[in-house]
């Protein structure tokens, strides 16, 4: 079982990402991405699926034409985990 | 530009698709999917994804592990038009 991030954990994590809102009713991060169009939204989620079959860990997400929303959060943990962070990361580099 | 099915239009269009429910407030279609696990949901989304993209014609949609929601409605015509239920159709056909 996943442990749910400390509070400190916490703070350090998200201090290393800052396009992450932290959605503190759910303790879970939310990022909105956008593209140029539906076929490089489309694209990019191929790849965070990809991951998120390698990591074992799926985000909640959501799509409209150009735009991606992700929300990481570890229902096993009861809210945020490492995992979650792990995935945000990856995530992130796939954008940079 | 795409015009919005008039009544008599969405009544016998909805008659043809009844796995899809009329969210009226919105003037859109809804239907959930459930699969075995995140593979074969995200491998369902990639052939909705493409179908899509042939249509020029996307949809608003979520995903959460083995789920997959779809709403479907037309921007362009202000609410449900010829082309969602071209795209519901499509859709059902890979589901079936």
């Amino acid at each position: 079982m996943t442990e749910q991030l400390s509070e400190a954990e916490r703070v350090e994590a998200l201090d290393g990402l800052p396009d992450w809102d932290n959605d503190e009713a759910r303790d879970a991060i939310v990022r909105g991405f956008t593209f140029d169009n539906f076929s490089q939204a489309f694209g990019f989620m191929t790849q965070v699926a990809l991951i998120a079959e390698k990591l074992d860990h799926h985000p909640e997400w959501s799509n409209m034409w150009n735009r991606v929303e992700i929300v990481l959060t570890t229902h096993d943990a009861g809210g945020l985990s490492g995992r979650d962070i792990e995935m945000a990361q990856a995530i992130d580099a796939l954008v940079e």
